[in-house]
């Protein structure tokens, strides 16, 4: 897509740091990292987010999403894998992407926001409304 | 796997909230959600997490997340789905899941931790330290 940043990435026109590139995702550092060794992970064609996203460039992401967390595993001890589908989700580029965050026993760092909702619904309830 | 909580939910051992299941996945509410309608997605065979899932399983839980998102969507604006692997990376239950967030335009959560790290690695250095 013509004005999509990371598309501009793909095509070589913005440059990147790369971590990993196949024929299908590119893998690069996240220009504001979170943690060192923040990477995003995007498919080579452009999708918005996990909504559109067609099977077969999923499969490729969900591979190289493998494939670097287990080398990261050789460097960090651990990674969190996120994505944000929506501007409600607090996405920022729309073109589909995974956050890898590397993470270490060191790091202190409580990325995960474990709160339980104030006004919890009964879960009987609500998975009665949610089933597929 | 015996002692995995998971794996007897799966079993039927342990009582759960479906929301969706087919031959290979299973997803279920959490019982601790930080929002409603938090839901875990997971492989009916047991993974650790990232690491040692095989490529099938992996794709299985895949199209399920995206599956049961676009469902979501529906009744949501959009979501986030966030796995942890290892427990550097707080992951608490050692049988991979995903989790997918529901998000909605009005929630006003913040489930993103955006600062940037402090001791910020030159990228390009970085890069090279973790290209594959």
């Amino acid at each position: 897509m013509e004005e999509c940043i990371f598309c501009k990435i793909i095509e070589g026109k913005i440059p990147c740091n790369k971590v990993y590139e196949d024929e299908y995702v590119l893998a690069f550092l996240d220009i504001n990292p979170i943690v060192n060794g923040h990477t995003l992970v995007i498919p080579k064609k452009h999708f918005v987010n996990i909504f559109d996203v067609d099977e077969f460039y999923l499969e490729q992401v969900a591979k190289a999403l493998k494939k670097i967390s287990l080398h990261y595993k050789t460097i960090f001890d651990g990674v969190n894998i996120l994505n944000a589908s929506d501007k409600s989700a607090q996405q920022s580029v729309f073109h589909l992407h995974f956050h890898i965050i590397p993470r270490t026993k060191e790091d202190n760092k409580d990325l995960w926001p474990y709160k339980e909702v104030e006004n919890k619904i009964d879960l009987e309830v609500m998975a009665e409304k949610l089933k597929l």
